[in-house]
């Protein structure tokens, strides 16, 4: 039976991972964003947000979600409309997928209501429209693992080929986002069209070392791997504190730390939960002591769901 | 006891792979060279070549396998002399890793003469030199895999770091050697100093695209991964019928084809030997045709080797 309403939840995702910029991405539990969505006889779509967030657009024609549903309902023409609220409970402009969250959210929530839903990987178009409609750029590092769960690799975006990576399940990702704002338009700007042959050899031979770590849980190789010669030194200058943090990060045991997107959020890999509070602890007195900023953390082992269905009803 | 006399052997290798330009190398079972080695009693170096390629410096000066024995001999102070003869089968500048593998066969000789021979990880370095002496440039995807075999990421080369890579073992490589000549430092002489950052993603998806379709057999994957956006094109024109060669190879079968090293070798993966047969056929036909030109095939599975020991003598 098709379900009159539906909860869907897409979680947040750290992607680049230091160095795989635009090709890499891994999901996490929390946070995330929630969509409620129900069938209503109008056509089209009535949105609201519900969110203690600053800066998150009510309007439907600003919003992500929104837009994401607008475009499936005008798309795939379904004989109802959908009535559709945005539960925002991440941040907007963290650098942990907020904009991919929301639209992945909307685009399984729409979904759900259809007489015959598209399986996930149908679904990815959507999202990314989203990401292009939010963030000016077609990126799906964020969007794809939102949506699969897991690991990804955007080994390539024409044509879009998304390949899924084994991510060791010892392995426990630590997420702390400083309360300033980074839009990820501006982090973007500041990157360079052009890069040294060097840099780029150095960031490949990086990108394959980590991919390798990751799947083997070598410690070692992914210590070696999380380095960033391009993004991280252009974007690091964004986030203040950002070199004090990750120094206390590696100091207390991390296998690797950088920026989480286009930031401000910074992201460690721990080898043990245990490890993990550990080193979070480290890296938020860091923020308070070199940039007097508070953050929020968040510890999670690698989400191997991705967006999933919190409940149906039918009645 | 220690071996008066020795024989070594060294193998060719495909470097790049494609998009891994620098970092990526496989060991392959044929071509490669030999060499000879006695200990004398009068210190230094005796040296001479055996071979009937052209263009092989005789001279102990200007030879890379003398280089790197004379270097050894110098670092390491036995209290005896070494007669060399580099047995070379190699053709230099055809894109297979021919200094690497005089110096590793070279390296691994004297090292064998030696009352405590050095670990294989202690050789690379020696191999390295000799990289620089012949090519000018201190790239390790030759030597690494020709010294332990199997594939290699150069994560790293400051500091070097060598990661192992795993190849599904039904994979095949083919490697046609067209009769003409590209030297080293020109091939790398053409490539540009900067690349735009689009291209720089693009190679680096591919090149984590390879590896993980290299491990785990996925044809598709890899396929879809050996796409080189940056040198295949610069260094295509130097090598007559290259495009046709390419179309040919991917026609009858191959995974995957581009410029071994910086070329005029052309390899391409195979899925199994029947295949490789049928593949390589199609090649050696398409360079007659497309640039009048002959070549050379080898067909080998991945060298989990490495350089060896052929023989001792203690007499």
């Amino acid at each position: 039976m098709i379900p009159r309403s539906v909860k869907t939840f897409a979680p947040a995702t750290i992607s680049n991972l230091g160095p795989g910029f635009d090709v890499l991405g891994v999901a996490v539990h929390a946070p995330g964003d929630f969509v409620l969505a129900s069938r209503q006889k109008e056509r089209g779509l009535s949105f609201s947000v519900k969110t203690d967030q600053t800066h998150v657009p009510q309007d439907p024609e600003r919003n992500v979600a929104a837009y994401v549903a607008q475009l499936m309902l005008r798309e795939l023409k379904p004989s109802f409309g959908v009535q559709m609220i945005l539960q925002k409970s991440m941040p907007i402009g963290s650098g942990l997928g907020s904009s991919a969250a929301s639209s992945v959210a909307a685009a399984m929530a729409v979904n759900e209501l259809l007489p015959k839903p598209l399986k996930k990987s149908k679904l990815l178009r959507f999202a990314l429209e989203g990401e292009l409609f939010a963030c000016g750029s077609l990126h799906a590092d964020n969007a794809a693992p939102s949506l699969f769960g897991g690991g990804c690799l955007i080994r390539s975006y024409d044509p879009l080929d998304v390949v899924p990576i084994t991510i060791d399940s010892s392995l426990v990702w630590i997420v702390v986002h400083p309360h300033v704002v980074v839009l990820t338009k501006k982090a973007r700007a500041i990157l360079p069209r052009s890069i040294p042959l060097c840099s780029a050899v150095r960031q490949w031979g990086n990108v394959a070392g980590l991919v390798l770590g990751l799947a083997r849980g070598d410690r070692d190789l992914i210590k070696r791997s999380v380095e960033d010669v391009i993004m991280e030194p252009a974007r690091a200058r964004l986030i203040p504190g950002f070199d004090d943090v990750k120094r206390a990060a590696l100091k207390a045991g991390a296998l690797g730390c950088s920026i989480s997107g286009s930031g401000p959020s910074v992201f460690s890999i721990a080898p043990s939960m245990r490890a993990a509070r550990i080193i979070s602890t480290a890296m938020t007195t860091s923020f308070r002591r070199a940039a007097g900023v508070s953050s929020d953390v968040f510890i999670s082992r690698t989400n191997l769901c991705g967006a999933n269905v919190v409940w149906r009803k039918d009645a």
